[in-house]
This record gives C-alpha cells, structure tokens and sequence, in this order.
C-alpha cells in the first residue's frame, strides 16, 4: 500500500483527487493539507465525502508529509517549487499537478508565470506526466510535472499527426473550450454561476500560459519548431474540454481519412485511456465526465487539405487528478488502471 | 456471480443501472433489452460506456431471460407486468423500476395509472423495496418493487416522525424537485434544454403518481391514515431529487430540535446509504450526485410548532437504479454496498 | 423628464435599473455611484450596456446627487439610511431597493440586520411599495421602501386569502426558490458556477431576513397575527424566483378552486403586472424573464383543504429594479407601465 | 403602419419575431400561421406572451396573408418557396428566414439541401439581408433572403479582411458554438436538457448546410473563391452564437493589431448593430443576449502572423428575427432601428 498525502486539498482537483483516492486500491491517503482550513474536517467542507474520508484538514508540514511514499500538489503554481527539493531529499516522491516543473526552459518559464523558479536544478530530473509519451521514464520517476489541461487535450490530438509527420508544424490551431473548474475554486466574481451560465466566451486569446507547454511537447513530437495558435474559451458548463484542432495535411498525406484513421489507431492501441473513436464521430465531454478517459475523433471535411481533430477530457480527471493518479500508478508500480476504473457519469 | 439482465436499457434508469453494474463485483450483466434499438451495440448509443459494455440492444426474449437470475425492468409503467409472471415460472427473480407492484391496493393503481393490472396475484407477494422499511423482507425475495423517486426521498424524511408519532399526520406537505432526468429520455418538446434550463415550474401539483404510493407507505409507518399535499417541481439540472418536508409537531414534542436530531440518528443508526447531517444543515442534491445516499437533515425554524426535514438523493440512483442494485445485493445475499461505493461526484 | 441617479450601480439590481432606465421614456439616468469603480466607465464593466449607457461610475457625492429628482439606492442594507435624510432635506425623492425602510418595528429591524437604524424617525413615513397594496400612498411619497424579491412573490400569492380570510392565518408555509441573482455580484465562492449549477439546496431555513417583512405585511392583510414558515431554495439559475405556497382553507371556504379562483381574478383586476392565470396552471419563472410580472395560479389538489398558490416573478424585475421603477412612475404621476412594456425573454 | 403576418409562429424564430414586433413602433402583427396549433391562442402555448399578444394560430391561408403589406417565414427550409411567388404576386413583400431564397446556384442548393427548388426564377430577385453588405438593394426589396445565424457572424468577422485583401482566403478557419435554440423547438432527443447541459460538442464537421452559404458572401468579398473550413459545436445555453475565426495576414499585411482595428472600425463605422470592440476584447455571448448587435473583438496572438477575429451574435435575433425585422424596416422606409433598441439582459 502506498502512503500518499495531498497538498492543497481544498480546490477542485485537491477534491478529485480525495475522490478517486477514496476508491483506489492500492494507494492510501494519510494526510491532506490547507493552510486556510487546517483542523476542519475534510467532509465539513465536502459533504460528498462524507462517509469516504476521516482526515482533517493539516497545516502543510514537512515532518509528517515526510513520512509518506507520495505527495500530491494540488497548489497554485509556485508552490511545490518550494516543498519538493526538501521532500525528494526525504525519500517521499512527489507529483506536481501546477506548472513548476512542466517548462524546461526555465527562463521561458519565468516569463510566463512571472516568478523565479526555486530549483532549477530539478527540471531536468521532472518527467512529464503524460504518460503515452513519456510511460517508461514515468515507471520510477521522483519528481512528476502533471501535464495541464489544455495541454493534455490538445497533445493527444496532435502528438500522432504530427509524430507521422502528417502535417504541416507552422500552421497548427487549436481552439479549445474549458469547464469553468478550470479557473480553480476561488472567490472571483468572473466565475460566479451567474456572470457565465448561458454564455460563451473566448478568453487570454493574446497568450495562455499553456501555450508554451504546448508548444515545447508538440516540437519535441515535431522534432522540430512548431507554430500553434491556442485560443481558449470558458464554457457554460463545470467539467469538461473539448479541443477542436486544425492542421494542414501534407502534400504526400493526401490518402484520406481513412489512413489518418488508422495511424490514430496505430499510434493509440493498447492505451488504456485514449479512445479512438470511429472517423467522423463527435466525442461529446460528458461522455468522459469523471473518467480518466481522452475521447478523440477525426475528420478531414469535405475532403479538403485540411485534418480537423476533435479531443475530449474530463479537465479534472484526465487533465488533472486522473492523471496524477495514473502517473502514481507508473511511479510504483501499479496496474496503471487502479482506481481509475469506474464508466463516466452520463447523464 | 449473479446473472442479470436489463430490459428496457436505453432510457436513463436503464443507462444507470449499466454504468453501475459495469463496476459491481458480484453481478455480471449478461443480457440489455430494447426493441427500438434491438441489434445496436449499446456503446454506440452510450459512448460513455465504450470500454465498459460490449453488448448489443436485444429483443426482450423470455428464452434469453429465463436463462438469467435476476431481470431488471427499466421499463414503463405497464411492461414487467406482462413479462414478471412467466419468469418468475422460470426462476427468475424480478426487479421492477417501475410502479407496476408498488400499490397493493389494486383498484387504486388502475385509477392512476389509467390501466387494467395484468397480474394482480403478484402484489401480495411483491416486496416493496425500500430496505431501510423492509430489509428482512427483501433477503430471498423474488419479486421486488423498487420504490419511485420521489418516494424514496419524502419517505425517508418522514418515517421517523411518523413511525414514533412525533407529528400530525393530517397536515403533511411534501414541496420537492427533480432534475429533468426524471422525465426521461424521450422526444418530447417539454424537456428540451431551451424549455427548461434557467426556469423552475411546479407541475402536476393537482395530483402526481406517486402522490398514493407515498401515501401508502406512511399510512404503514404512521399505523393510520395521512393526509399528504405533494408539490413537485421540476428543476433546471439533470439530476436529483430535494425535498422540503413539512410537519406540525405533536403537543408532546416540544422537546426541541435535539430531540428530533436524536430521533433520526437512532432510526437510521447503521443504515449504510441514509446519512443524518448535523442539525440546521442543509444537503445540496450535488452532494449525491452518482451516488446511493439519501442525506437528510432537520430544522425547526424559530422553535415554532413545525419541523422542517430536507432530504436529498440522486433521482437515478437512490431513486431509481442505485436502490434496485442495493435490493438486488439483499436478494441475493451479497454485501448490501456492493457496486455502490464510489463516492459521489463534486463538483 | 424626471432626473434620476443610482447609487450602488455595479450589482445586479444595480445593472437591471440602468437596464429599464435606458429605455424609460421620462426618467432620465443623470449618474451612478460606485466607490470601488469611480471612474471606469459604466459600460467597461458593463458591455452589454455599450451604446446604450455613456456615463462613468462616480464617487457617491451629495452635491450631485442633491440636484437630482430621484435617487434609487442598490446598496447593500444599512447604506440608504446613511444619504436618505440629507437627501430628502435637499427635496430629492428617494427608493431603497434593500431593506432600510422596510420593518416599522425598529428593535425588530436591529435584531435581524444586526446593526442600529440610523434614522428610525423616517420609518413612518416610509411607504411600502408595493402597489398592489400601497398605490394610493406611493403616489407623492418622498421615500418609498422597495420590497424583497422574495416577500414580493410571498405576498401577491397570500394577500387575497388573508384579506378575505379564506385561510387560516396560523398555519402558512412558504417554500420559495431563487436563482443566484438574489445573491449578488460578489466574490463569492458559494455562488461559483461549479458550486451551484446542477444542484439544489434549500438555505436559511432556520431564518431568513424576509421572514419579518413578509409576517409584517401579511399580518396587515389578514388584520391580526400570522405564523408562516419560510423555507428559501437556491436553483441552479441565474433569475427567476418560484413561490409555492400553502394554506389550510377556512371551514367555510369549502366552496372550491371557482371560487379561489374568482377573488384572485377580483382582488387583481386592473393590476398591470400581476397575471392571474387560469386555474390549474403551473407558472415557469422564464415565462416573467426580464418582465415585471408576477404570474399566479391556483390549485386545490385533490379537492381536499389546502390550497396552494404557485407565484412566479423576475427577481431582479418585479422583485426589485422593475417594482422600483413602478414606485418611481407612481411617485412622479408617470404611466405607471412607463418603461416596462417589453415582453419576457423567452426562450 | 406595415401590416405583418408570421408563417410558422411556433418555433424559437417564430416567437422572437413575436417578442419583437409586440413593442415595435411601425409594424402591427395581424396573423400568425401555424397548422399544427391553429385555433390555440399564442398566449397558451407562450404564456410569456400573456398580456403581450392576443390572436391565435391560425391556418396558413393564402387569403389572409395576401391582404398584409409584409410576411415573415419562420418555418422549416422548403416552406417559404412554396408560397412566396403567389404572395409576391398578389404585392406582398417577404421575408424567408429559413434558406429557401440564400444560395444562388440553385444545384449547390439542392445539393445541400435535398430538395428541388419550387421558384428558381426568384433566386435573382432575392436580396440577401446582411444589412452591413446589401443595405441599398434592401430598400425597397420585394423578397429578402434573411441570413442564416452562423453566416450573420462568421461574415461580419470576416468582411473587413477579405474585402481589403488582408488575409489568405484560402486559408479560413471558422470555429463557432451555439446554444441550443438554434436547433429550433422540436421533440428530439438530442436536444433534451439531459442530453446537452454539462457538455460540449462539435457537430456537422464533415459539412454543415452554412457551408455554402458563408463561402458564397465570402467570395463575394474577397473578389474570388475562399476556402473555410467551418466547425460547428453545440454549448450547454439557450441562446447564443460566438464565432473564433482564424486567418493568415497577408504578407504585405504586417503592420499590426492597430492597423487591423482601424479597419474594422472604419467597415463599420455608423453601422447601428455591429460593435467593433477594443481590440484585444473577448465577447461574451450573453452581452448581446436578446439584442439585434454583433460584438466583434480582434487578436494577434503573439504578433505572429494569424489574426483571430471574435464574433458574438444572439442567434435568434441578429441571427434570425431581429435581422428579419432590421431588413423589413430597410425594407419600408422605417428607422433601421425601429422595435429593436432595447439593451441585452444581462445578467
């Protein structure tokens, strides 16, 4: 059994990981952490884990997250920089569900998130957590960067096409639309049910800070530099993205939907958590709600020169919680399915 | 491992009960019935059950089903009447979600339900299957019918005041909503999301189904006659079921709210899916939302002669194919939680 | 053409004033207050107000205020009755759309407001306004106390039962949800979307504010002391507040739905803004969206001795800025359906 | 006064048009056709309407409507052409809100739509009602083609950089989402609250009717063919449109966002219902809900070489009745404004 601890419990992900924890097998949660709610009882704060867990809430304390095989940060970005070269020295690996670690360039990384990193010397070590990329390095990994929610949508859409060099890398669009958990569960009049139920919005057009992780995990894929255009948007809705992704086949790829289709197939088989969807279908997000599951569909409309690739996740589970927990199972281990086994919620 | 079908599967009760059974370590779901959709794989219809079901829609056939231990009707009102007597021949053990044996008194049911009842030899034997009344009953039954929804959740705020006498049974009001979930998974005009999203509406406030089912079942705890007004509304969400319960406490129930708390925590001590808030609280139907739990909790507003009791439950699970799984676990004598210990979904 | 201002104008009864006002033929909106947005223009915050607001917010300034004919303050409590009587001393008209002026009874108002009225001698003066009540008063008053949305839609549906003494005073239950809007613009995160969209609860059962404005002014009506308990819900929507309301008719009320039915009618003939509608109906709170109407039907279930009235209102419309309006219209001699002609939004 | 008559008063274009012209200065509604309500007044179906509208559906009779100035039909595509000559005939003036009259060539519109065309010889005579491109000839027109909801706000994005040759046409991308009001008000499962809420999808990738349509206007504009690749996607709301369109600067083109906004600015100058926002604005969809306006944004992501351009419309009104009754006032001689000068309802 591996002893895990969550820092920053009180958010949404913090809470998707108390949720899928309280299910999972293999990994026991021993301490969760909020500075803000330190001694109330976790289920005082989500009545929905009443009956699933015990904890109170602890104030994030070196000492006793030390103790255990495994943390969690479910924190605002900035944070695990601080607590993780202390933690790794323990012993205690660590999964970092914010952006320390997911940047290589570190000074890349400063510009988009507007502060020194704590300890450089890490990124190299951090494996990114995605794992139909990066599996083996994941299997005894330290030190794991969790992928963004965008950019594990978007990725997964591209990463074949572009891994095939199917199309062309300085022209690639994503435009993707999130759930409002998105923004995290903070007092903010902007996400007030009433300020974006029944609305729809593009937002951070002139620049979101997943652009350049994306970029960095697409020109790898590339082998080369890379052009995306990355528009966001916040959709009337809780949980959810989908991405809806554009590129321009090359010249030699003009053999149809029919070999897209079946280099998506290729490239996905036996992953446990990529669908593959029959050519022309439409992945809706709430076929993946609460599950660890990224549904992805293809078109190539009116048999033009261009690919439209359709991506969805659960942004809290696949984009966050989900799969932190995937990535635990790789670090230890474990049947990479654990705890990640229940169908979606629908409707 | 019991061997189940479901007849009737493509509706949201239906639906339900596969995403539950997908995960439910002693059932296995051998057989999905519907005619409209007979030969179609249900994951094409369900895409959220891709990975998770591999069965095709078929035609409901005695043979097929007679082979099985158990028959879940997902159906409507009218249909396990026709097929539960020549299975029950077989050996098969019925469960019916719908109403067709949940009032005894057969001239009663036709009234409401606008029909001749096909097997009124049956409604003896049929237990009524809302185990925190009658779990005794339902260990062995053959024949069982699962409590409506909105039954299951003003039943289980009344009972206790009513089974120790603590109100006037001639003064009951029973205001509650649903999400839209509860009216199915039809074509119909009147449940489209631009008919009823941002928009709350009682309906059928001069007489609703399940307005002489709850009666029935009170009359029983109260060892006497009820007079019970009953609102329903419908709610701007898809799942979930609130009740707003009120009652005037009897002469000699001034003992205040404590008394009551007490009342409550007693009569549902060691019930695994009834959870009692702390007084004054106030349970959010997201708070149940996937899950098998009925929370309730208790007010007595400005310690005048009334009590308040709020009661909350997801209207396909503790209201529909949730309690159908727990009755199945007591018929069957499994572990009364199995396939039902995921912690709801939030947010 | 009555010159008007706003103090409080970056919430929601303050965007739904500017909103009406924009299209009121004799009002004329000369400012708008906003301490936090001093300076920014109204229609930055506000860009569905683009081309058809110019002003910016500006600090709450007496002097310029003072030159106005009317102030309306959508303030929080305890604001009003700091400017009113200054206000009223330089000749300008005044309506607080918050609770102020609303409790004759000052030790009552300081019990549930938590603080000390500042001018308790302006009490009696205040007019209530409701027009259905107080028309005759309203015109000319000089400080006019906007009601709740909550005891607005509690009162129209109760008024013509206890001024007729149809019901019994001692025993009425309301059982009323609102949409977030009632909650204010603030940051909150009770109000996110994730935390209420697709979710019900009920809130403040044990006391609600408008408990003692709705008692105050339903004793008026019935002409001797009430008992009501008042249960609010919040639904997962942004406007529209639904009432059910229920009360045990008088013995010699037995004369049926007909006759409810025609004191309704009577009691609201030439009322512009309160919709009987036919008897049995089920009144959906979009069908009052953007409108100043309260729509009312009734119901007898059962023929049995209660009667429950179903009441349907815009929160922000009737419930606040479009009443406040309504007030203005009146006070100054206008048509009393100046400005508030157009038709709900729907769908 | 211009007397009107709706053909098809039942659907979500239907009733808007009703909304609209209850409060509009110059054009009385004297009949509204539908067969499957004839005799039922509107105010039964749309209780909204209580107050507002007093006639019933009538039969769509040829008699009738040919004695009004002007007819609206808000029915299916195929319906318009069936009628439109003998009305045109006898001086009735129309306008097809379906897009029956849209496409000049008349195969590429059987091809997309599946029928034969009933009156190819009226293609010519047709005006497209896209205010912002055909104003003249809409003056006076005998029959208007009024634009479909995608088309109104991917052309009026597009229109300013196709016109002055400042994008690759070749290389259009249009990613759009609308709420659900625009599939209209029939019984369809896909369309239920159940079905949609909570989720988002794309849909019609493979080819939406608005093809050929948008491709049509847009080559018009560019002076030559254009190739879009458009995506469609339904969002969990009722109303709204919000289109995110993608192109490729011309090389000679790079003279920044600030050139860019000059030229929208100065297209649409004095235009009284498209607002050309700051750049680097994000519209939200609400913030023209109910309102006849088309907000527009303008991005240059990183100063890269693609312009975003965001566009938000109310489909059913400046993408349906709102442009209808904005071409029937150009139409008449009236104020273009006329009837549609009310603010959005926010919130």
């Amino acid at each position: 059994m591996v002893s895990a601890g969550v820092v920053g419990g009180t958010g949404y992900t913090g809470v998707e990981l108390l949720r899928i924890l309280a299910v999972h097998p293999d990994i026991e949660l021993r301490a969760i952490t909020s500075r803000g709610n330190a001694g109330q009882r976790v289920d005082a704060l989500y009545p929905s884990l009443r009956g699933h867990c015990e904890l109170p809430f602890a104030e994030p304390d070196e000492g006793v997250l030390g103790e255990l095989d495994l943390v969690f940060f479910a924190t605002p970005n900035g944070t695990a920089m601080q607590m993780a070269p202390a933690l790794l020295a323990r012993g205690v690996r660590v999964i970092d569900l914010a952006a320390d670690f997911r940047i290589r360039d570190v000074d890349l990384w400063s510009r988009w998130y507007g502060m020194q990193h704590a300890c450089p010397e890490l990124l190299e070590e951090a494996v990114y957590g995605l794992p139909e990329v990066h599996r083996e390095a994941l299997r005894g990994a330290r030190l794991v960067a969790n992928p963004g929610c965008y950019p594990t949508a978007v990725q997964l859409g591209f990463l074949p096409l572009l891994e095939a060099a199917r199309v062309d890398p300085s022209r690639l669009i994503a435009s993707a639309a999130s759930g409002a958990s998105g923004a995290g569960r903070a007092a903010n009049v902007a996400t007030l049910l009433c300020e974006i139920s029944e609305s729809l919005k593009a937002y951070a057009v002139d620049g979101h800070r997943h652009l350049p992780e994306i970029e960095q995990c697409l020109a790898d894929a590339a082998g080369g530099a890379v052009d995306l255009t990355f528009t966001p948007h916040l959709a009337p809705m809780t949980r959810g993205i989908h991405a809806t992704l554009f590129a321009e086949l090359s010249a030699d790829a003009g053999d149809g939907i029919e070999s897209l289709q079946r280099l998506f197939e290729s490239r996905y088989a036996g992953e446990p958590f990529v669908d593959v969807m029959p050519a022309g279908s439409h992945p809706e997000t709430r076929s993946v709600r609460g599950a660890n599951t990224c549904r992805i569909a293809l078109h190539r409309p009116q048999g033009r020169g261009r690919v439209v690739v359709l991506s969805a996740i659960d942004n809290l589970v696949k984009g966050a919680a989900g799969q932190a927990v995937q990535n635990a199972n790789l670090m230890f281990g474990l049947d990479e399915r654990a705890g990640l086994g229940a169908p979606p919620l629908v409707p």
